[in-house]
């Protein structure tokens, strides 16, 4: 039986970020780990992850999910095996994805805890592919973006978490035509092994020209990761009827200006456009039925996942800085 | 019985206008009336509208629905007199809406002719709250913007032709709340009395201001006139759920530059919005639907148009050039 400790190490949020983050906004620092009250789970923390939606709970907002506090751990998706419980449904032992990444250990209560099954895939690509980020991609496609058979599909932060995924699900779902944009020319090789029609490192040349090369007769779904120029290009390059799935703006996370992109939007009208806004915590009803997909895709090697690792919590806020400079490919991942 | 003319006036499109248009890019011409062919109306115009969405008809672009042309006659919706008919279907006498105004007769296919009876509404009300405005405000409000019972409804433009029914079909249906922006005091108060809860001048102070401060508890519903900094404004005041009726950009429709806002369009992902562009055209399978509950609204009072009108064809150019800049409060019509 693993030892119970009495503290553990911890990230802390030292301070708040002006436009770029940088280490000096983290705190790595000893905690006590604390009884476990009622129903709850001690986890030693295996993998945890790191996304960009954190750099949003990093400012002092008003959104959606709360902001990280300042001398507080940061909060994030995390793997690990439970070594203590006062929960009568989840035992010593188990494996658990749970919301309290950015430790070591964690204290979860047992009914925000979920049981997984690493013999079945490893810890991590619960994190990916077969959790958080596999399901954004699927819901964002199929019910934000309303994919449908023969549609051609362009994706931006195409070689990321989300991205890859967007891309391959979309090929195994009949798309006519996959096209990715990326950061590098080693990404963009990944996604052409990948089976994506056609893919561009957004660096080599405006993303409208390489967008209208890609896709001359248009697209039909622009499924968003990035936001600013590529948003623009995607909607000059849409069909009627097209849809964009915004999932997020990775271009504007660490600006301290607003963006002047798109300046296009008004497109929207003669193309009769739908863009929808959306978050993965709208689609939980869809979990079961993702899950039973990508369960079979994986099997069938329809998609595959890429995961870039990272070792050590100390090494933590680095991974996060460097997922939002586009380090990864795939899911990045904190081996703790 | 009328004569029949040989010849009629019409305005021609003399130059594209670069920016607002000018008196110059408009030709008023004598144009000789060519014989029916077969199926045809000759059709003596009473009155003819004038819309913003011909602004972009003036420019040489790959719209949706396709650019006037130098040297010939400008075209939108039209009131007349058959004076002349080789229909079987449609006789002398009747009063018809078309798609050929900008001209003092027109010769018209009787299959793109519609009957109307100018004894049970003045004829220039099938140009605007029982036409294609009326059209646009109810199937954009109900269908792109899906508008529900106990919405908050912000309508940009409100004292324009669309907007002003916009505001007057939520009221009736069941709005906890209906805003309007306008630009001048005397439609401010002119929407006051047509039953908006709110209404403001967006000359007097910022229009995220002014929004705030009328809907303080945020809106459910935008349809979009203006785009801009209305859209913008919008952006920031939307709930969770929220919808854009994008209908229009008037803002925008004689800039050269494109433009900068709304810079805060990322919003739409945390808010969970549905931004849907769209055309009047798309829905002409609810124009009956539209048509009985207008008359009901019209007949109970719920709804009451107002029009701005110009006296003569030569005068129409100037009338399309002064709508741009809002002098009309609803519907600009000009009498031939």
């Amino acid at each position: 039986m693993t030892d119970i400790p009495l503290t553990t190490r911890e990230i802390h949020l030292a301070a708040r970020p002006d436009g770029w983050p940088t280490p000096e906004n983290f705190r790595l620092t000893d905690a006590p780990i604390p009884e476990l009250g009622a129903d709850q789970l001690l986890v030693a923390n295996h993998c945890m992850s790191v996304d960009p939606y954190m750099r949003g709970r990093m400012n002092d907002s008003d959104s959606y999910i709360g902001s990280f506090q300042i001398d507080e751990p940061l909060q994030g998706a995390a793997v690990g095996e439970v070594i203590a419980s006062t929960s009568s449904e989840i035992a010593v032992g188990a494996t658990v994805l749970h919301g309290l990444g950015w430790r070591e250990h964690a204290v979860v209560d047992a009914s925000s805890a979920k049981v997984v099954d690493p013999t079945l895939a490893s810890e991590s690509a619960y994190l990916g592919a077969l959790g958080m980020t596999g399901l954004t991609a699927y819901a964002g496609l199929t019910y934000a973006g309303k994919f449908k058979e023969g549609d051609v599909v362009f994706v931006s932060g195409a070689a990321g978490a989300v991205g890859s995924i967007v891309g391959q699900i979309a090929k195994a779902s009949g798309a006519s035509r996959v096209i990715g944009s990326a950061g590098s020319a080693e990404k963009v090789q990944r996604l052409t092994e990948l089976g994506f029609d056609a893919a561009f490192n957004y660096h080599d040349a405006p993303v409208s020209e390489q967008l209208h090369a890609a896709a001359p007769e248009g697209i039909d779904v622009y499924f968003d990761n990035v936001g600013g120029d590529h948003l623009e290009a995607a909607l000059t390059a849409l069909n009627t009827h097209g849809r964009v799935a915004m999932c997020g703006a990775i271009s504007q996370y660490n600006a301290t200006e607003p963006s002047c992109a798109p300046r296009n939007l008004a497109l929207a009208i003669g193309k009769l456009l739908t863009i929808r806004g959306f978050l993965v915590g709208e689609f939980s009803d869809k979990a079961d039925e993702f899950a039973a997909k990508m369960a079979g895709w994986l099997s069938d090697g329809s998609v595959t996942f890429d995961e870039t690792f990272r070792d050590g919590l100390e090494n933590a806020p680095q991974a996060f800085i460097d997922l939002l400079r586009g380090a990864n490919t795939g899911k990045m991942v904190v081996n703790l």
